[in-house]
């Protein structure tokens, strides 16, 4: 069990926990934004962060800290927390990303991550390689190399009580990123950023993205606390979250404001197309967007980065009340409307439901099927699994309607798309307490079809019968043919 | 052209209008929500609610004014706009409501609307009768003659410049519903209440909602200002606005405050259940969950009531930008996504395609594919219809991939899900810009599937061939014999 962070409360891969930063005598809550704080230029102080956002941890760069004669002094001599004033948990990157823009410099993982204590941060960062999407394979497994080799010298340096992060790369081969996971989860490191994403979520590849993140996670540990770095776009919080990421950044919400561009939840918008704001942050009900546009550069730019602000931390606290809620997919299913490349993330989020089923608790509020993805939730592939191990009697009849009279066969169960069939016993427990449409869909009734399947395959000596509400044809051949068909609708 | 409705812009059947309320000498933007006064218990008052909130109109009840002596002798001598202090436009309601939970009492239409127009009122209401959804046939079509009645009487009332509505009534019968609406359409009246239907909003029955409203909207005029009478949850503002109303009144902001009651897009809370507060509102800004729980009994309802206000008036303007931005029907597929009933709205909305597609914009921002159920939106049904207009080659190929070399084919179209074949020329115009995912579905293709077999069927001596990706047997099944068929995927 790592010492540092301790899960509260799970949803899907989500997570609510309680991330211990020593050095700062602080506890963060996760999932968690940390602001991007340049020393050079900030729109918003970080005092008021803390005060008005409740920002409980920033992140900040050190290799700009470094590269600026007068904040350096003042960081070597003050401390961060004095310079930034700054209360909560001051994370620093090492700038690997600057690192490899404008070539190497020669500066030492061991000099580095001193430099970072030296200069106060409660959590440090070793200098790895953000080895790019898409890189021929050699180059991956070379730098995730280096990477490795630098992680394994990160743990050997002295920094007290400083937190120091183990990055997971191995660009977008998903085995080099499980091998780079389980590697990382291996040292005696504390928090784990999966890098290099940026390049992924700059083309919107959120599908590629949640591929990287579901290997990372498949070799860190459930206990590790995983932060997606470079993702500070809200729209995208509730999948990273159902991921199972805690840790998210944001520069967006300043570098878009000075970009005059305005974030929601639902994409980002161009002050100058707005003729509503929608939304009722102070800064919303507090202008019209004339009001902003009107605003010298300056100011309307601050103003933008508070709007920017509140949102992110508003669907922070939306996603967090959703894993209490225990209604997270629910939200992730929002979110994917907001973009069709949103909607291939959530599709292939998907793909890794067995992987979230593992974390995903038993039992929560109730389970809403609201589009033809529901059918493939954890929830469903669970129910599945379990219809394998239910006892079953000689002779069963399995159907969306009624009860039978008489005897015709030894007992009846329910069938509700998308689950398939379940003992009548069961009806109020979760998920079977579901809520569905009343008009199902196709995905719903072949999930249903492939449960009926599963059950018929574990008990092929059983004399089974679905009756069922007008299946098209094309779903009734996922169901075997030993298994007797009633048309309830007559068709 | 109705004098007292101008339409300004349109996207599937919402509109952004202005109501000119002459005898308020205001105009209202719709859509507009009317704040539910309550004169003997405000919990926000008027004039804070036009200061703070930006309410244009609002709606009180003159049963309930009649009814309380000081009120009522107070409205008489100064009229409503000084005893609400309110300085837009206020609507009453002529209760009928309560009329109908408590039993008849004798009072004229005649008798109703002079009293209404005596305290004041800029838009007045007569004395329907809400027949319930569900009655016997002959119940709804006898109340409904009788509704017909007093509209008729309305239209000789002599009110000055004060606007009256027409309710349009019927049940749950589609026809009686339309033919309530052309009848209602055909008067002098002015603005078109859609009754009854907050019990069928009480069983979150939206779909049956969706075909009341899409029947009434088939009678009324385009011209027509239409009022979801009693819609007050902003969850389904954007479902009511893309089915065509424009007015939507909220009780519900204060009866829930009063209740414990926390609204949010996504559906309703208890307070007690809110760890964290998913909004930016002044109020979940200034205040976590404990505290609003610790505030005593009238200070937290005032404080609720405020939230709910903010998040439904922030819901009209994302909806009012949505028509903007013509992406009114992105919204809509996320607020599908709020419960299982919201989706069978949406399905049934899209059942109203072709009635949506005759106001819907010819060129809008992008259609973004995001759901199975996008492949059924007006745009894709309008593609279809203009593939029978589209003259074609005497051989032809419909590809998903790239133009093929070589003279085998006359010309090449592209295929996309879910619209189908397009000329390549088209590529650059609405809807075929559209943004898909790269996971596209069974639905999309299904839909390009019927686009093709269209083509087909307008051109029958064409020959015609299909380059697909993969698409499944029972999609292929769709598309005529008659076409040539190829797997790009090489499956
Ligand atoms: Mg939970
Ligand atoms: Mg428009
Ligand atoms: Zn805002
Ligand atoms: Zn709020």
């Amino acid at each position: 069990m790592r010492e540092c962070f301790e899960i509260r409360d799970t949803d899907a891969g989500g997570r609510i926990g309680e991330l211990t930063v020593p050095r700062a005598d602080v506890t963060v809550e996760t999932p968690a934004l940390l602001p991007v704080i340049n020393p050079n230029l900030d729109t918003i102080s970080p005092r008021r962060m803390a005060e008005e956002f409740g920002a409980e941890i920033l992140i900040t760069n050190s290799y700009i800290i470094h590269g600026t004669d007068d904040v350096r002094e003042r960081a070597l001599e003050d401390g961060l927390h004095e310079v930034l004033d700054f209360p909560g948990a001051i994370m620093t990157d090492s700038g690997s990303f600057q690192l490899s823009e404008y070539g190497e410099i020669d500066v030492t993982t061991e000099e580095i991550l001193e430099f970072q204590h030296r200069i106060g941060s409660d959590i440090g960062t070793p200098v790895d390689i953000p080895t790019p999407p898409d890189v021929d394979r050699e180059r991956a497994e070379d730098e995730l190399a280096t990477t490795k080799e630098r992680l394994e010298v990160a743990e050997t340096v002295d920094t007290g009580d400083m937190l120091v992060t183990a990055p997971v790369q191995g660009s977008t081969y998903p085995d080099l990123r499980e091998e780079a996971g389980r590697h990382a989860d291996g040292t005696s490191l504390d928090v784990f950023p999966v890098g290099a994403v940026v390049p992924l979520m700059n083309d919107y590849r959120y599908d590629d993205m949640v591929d990287v993140v579901a290997a990372a996670k498949r070799g860190l540990g459930a206990d590790a606390p995983v932060h997606l770095f470079g993702a500070g776009h809200p729209m995208m919080f509730a999948l990273g979250v159902a991921m199972g990421c805690d840790l998210f950044d944001s520069a967006a919400y300043a570098l878009y404001a000075r970009d005059d561009r305005y974030l929601t939840v639902r994409g980002t918008r161009q002050l100058e197309d707005l003729e509503y704001l929608p939304c009722s942050c102070p800064v919303c009900t507090e202008h019209s967007p004339d009001d902003l546009r009107a605003l010298p550069d300056r100011a309307r730019e601050e103003e933008l980065a508070a709007h920017n602000l509140h949102v992110t931390f508003e669907e922070i606290r939306r996603v967090k009340q959703a894993i209490r809620a225990g209604n997270l997919l629910e939200l992730v299913e929002q979110r994917a409307r907001a973009h069709p490349t949103m909607l291939d993330g959530y599709r292939t989020l998907l793909d890794h439901a067995a992987q979230l089923e593992r974390s995903d608790p038993v039992s929560k509020g109730a389970f809403f099927h609201v589009s033809h993805e529901s059918a493939r939730r954890p929830e469903v592939l669970r129910h599945h699994e379990r219809l394998e191990r239910l006892s079953v009697p000689d002779s069963l009849l399995l159907t969306e309607g009624d009860a039978p009279r008489g005897d015709r066969y030894d007992d009846s169960w329910r069938v509700e798309p998308p689950f398939g069939p379940f003992p009548r016993a069961l009806s109020k427990s979760y998920p079977l307490t579901a809520e569905v449409p009343v008009r199902t869909d196709r995905a719903a009734q072949a999930a249903a079809a492939d449960g009926v399947a599963k059950l018929a395959a574990a008990n092929p000596d059983a004399d089974l019968a679905l009756a069922h509400r007008g299946w098209p044809a094309d779903v009734l051949e996922r169901v075997p043919d030993s298994v007797d068909l009633l048309d309830l609708t007559g068709a």
